[in-house]
């Protein structure tokens, strides 16, 4: 019989199995940032326990509220510096070269095929994107990863998304998982890995599966996960170059973390999104998904370009094709947050940043705050926020805010008509 | 027995003196933020009095924390937003358009010689740079100015401060205006106008000149000003070309904004500062002030380069020509903002902002909150700050922190050696 790809990954890294069905995993990296890590060190160190398992295994960053917007964030940053410091972990992003966790690690070449990643943040699903394992995970858990680098985990049922045909213009990564997420609904894949495959996903970018990836937990799914391929292999090849001889090489050995054509799925789900139009979520549930078509209209007071979600330079190029010698109307306001140092300077070589300045976005620094009403971007009550990120839960950005989740091509022609509408006339 | 400038202000638009030594003057303008202008907002609503008096000669910014960081400062903004636009302020900077209330009032004209402006800010005495009366108000003549027009003060006595010399390369206004305060002490001129005259303040920029009056608070002083000349036409020129039919013209109406050769002073000052070194604070008193020699190695955690006393362009230029092709320490976290979409763009246009990004600073959006611990840049306890803003009061960036004034240039030249160092040997 067969194995999903997350099952290969977990026979790799199996430990031990202290009790039937928990699967003790060996850790290839634990992710921090500076809103769960510190509640983690600073546990370890109340018990005694000041140590990391393998420095070079772990990666921090500052991102959620950075700048410090008060004393309780700069303490966090502090605490968080100080323990990298302490510990011997070189990657650490202080303020300056930080950016958003689930860019920057990717980024940075943090994430392989065959990889297993925990960290304390839902949407650590992300890097699953590379055909890798990761989850988040709670307080515990990190503490134990921290010290131990090991992780328990159930055996993952996995679900197969299949996705056929061809995307038109001005349909996105953001659109398809709007529109599966809308079709398993918020539960469809709880505590299940979401396999995304077909043609449509072979076309993608790395960034593009990425964001399929990273909203797999809002249906539930522990991870999401695309097979490592040649356009996998481009974008880590400046990382690895020097472990294989050439990239068909690298290939070769990342293709054992594909599923086999035999594997055992608890669902499978095929969809042809050749007609897929740019979807957009009404309400407060990541299942409350229309066409923006049927939402057009809809009057909004902020656009946020921003995330894990869609913050990445493939997000900011299509969002600036969109509002290029354009000015966003005088309604509402704009603010886009490029995702890492390094997006934030390819958008300035490519004038990307000049694009949103012209228009009348409010550029930040990177940081993700705005997503979940921590900084940079809060909503005031009966507001509403034409959005790339990926949750639009009640007061998700602000008390009494409303948030429509969005591709950045939508929330770009939304700025400028200062009401939701559908991108596809622009692009 | 001549006037001061401040004196011929005083008659020029003096309603009545309800109470001896009462001058209630006609407001050529009321610049209000969103953190003390709500404040006002709400209790002339409370009391049925929702109105103001021009909406022509009211201007308003989000500057302080923007974009929101949280439900309370998003409610401060919509607060201020809507009572814009409920009477009628075009004048109102929303998120994306917005920057440091003290930097984008005077860039877009607003500050004019001869005028009378209040604002619930500190800092306001920076707008007398332009040969305007210029006080920071608290909430009552806050609400009294909006509604009526109008601001009671007492007549103001001046000192005069005569700048001689020629300032050496690497000695900014900002080292001229620390050294001075030295000179007052933090009591010096309180309730007092402070007159910054002599050849050093005719070769300085506007830039500059605001630099030195911003702080003329710190000294006590209710209001700093320099006399309007072709460097103050220049400036202004683009909004007040249709009201001249040359500079000349504007020059020789601007000139009765110029103190008579008899007037009188409560005290003056004369100093030669061609000797003057670069100056740094040292404690909590904007008064400790040192040559940065004498503190050089001081260990320092931030570097902050922005404000209302310097985050113009001329600032972030000087920075960048010490930061050029250099890297900060990793010791250090540089943060700088531009202080508003105009100076912003142009440091975009001249690749400043890319300087800054490739020396591995975080560069924020138009905000000035960092200042004074309330956003983008707040210290954790036991940090230091080398900062090119104005108080280095206890715990002003964050409780627990130490803040050391400075330049743009000493700031940049401490970043790169992650302690404070002479910028002298930079620039």
């Amino acid at each position: 019989m067969g194995k999903t790809l997350a099952e290969k990954i977990f026979d790799a890294h199996r430990v031990n199995m202290p009790f039937p069905d928990t699967h003790v995993l060996k850790l290839d990296a634990v992710f921090c940032h500076e809103i769960t890590t510190p509640i983690a060190i600073t546990d370890l160190q109340a018990r005694g326990k000041d140590r990391v398992f393998d420095p070079s295994k772990i990666k921090a960053v500052i991102d959620h509220v950075t700048p410090a917007k008060d004393s309780k964030t700069a303490e966090q940053g502090r605490i968080l510096r100080e323990w990298a410091k302490r510990n011997g972990i070189k990657d650490f992003f202080d303020i300056g070269r930080n950016g958003v966790c689930h860019a920057i690690f990717p980024e940075k070449g943090f994430a392989r095929p065959g990889y297993t990643i925990i960290m304390g943040d839902s949407h650590t699903c992300t890097h699953g994107a590379f055909g890798a394992f990761a989850a988040g995970v709670g307080t515990t858990d990190l503490e134990v990863g921290i010290l131990k680098g090991v992780c328990a985990f159930h055996f993952p049922k996995t679900i197969k998304i299949v996705l056929n045909g061809k995307l038109r213009p001005g349909v996105f990564a953001k659109d398809v998982i709007l529109f599966v997420i809308k079709e398993l609904t918020v539960n469809g894949a709880t505590n299940m890995v979401m396999e995304f495959t077909g043609p449509v996903v072979d076309e993608m970018s790395m960034e593009s599966r990425m964001t399929l990836c990273n909203m797999a937990i809002e249906a539930g799914g522990t991870c999401g996960v695309c097979y490592p391929d040649m356009t996998t292999v481009n974008y880590l090849w400046k990382y690895i170059k020097d472990e294989f001889k050439t990239k068909e090489d690298a290939l070769n050995e990342y293709s054992k973390w594909i599923s086999d054509k035999d594997a055992v799925y608890e669902k499978v789900y095929e969809y042809d999104v050749s007609d897929l139009e740019p979807m957009v979520t009404f309400g407060y549930k990541p299942d409350q998904v229309k066409p923006v078509r049927e939402m057009a209209g809809t009057k909004i007071n902020q656009i946020y370009i921003g995330s894990c979600t869609n913050g990445r330079i493939e997000d900011l190029r299509i969002a600036a094709r969109v509002l290029e010698g354009k000015k966003i109307s005088d309604d509402v306001r704009g603010i886009v947050s490029p995702a890492t140092p390094e997006i934030y300077s390819l958008a300035l070589k490519e004038g990307i940043i000049e694009v949103f300045q012209n228009a009348g976005f409010c550029v930040t620094n990177p940081t993700c705050g705005a997503c979940l009403g921590m900084s940079n971007g809060v909503l005031a009550s009966g507001e509403s926020c034409a959005s790339t990120t990926n949750r639009n839960f009640n007061g998700r950005m602000g008390k009494g805010g409303t948030v429509h989740l969005m591709s950045p091509a939508t929330a770009a022609a939304s700025a400028i008509e200062g009401k939701i509408v559908n991108s596809s006339m622009f692009v």
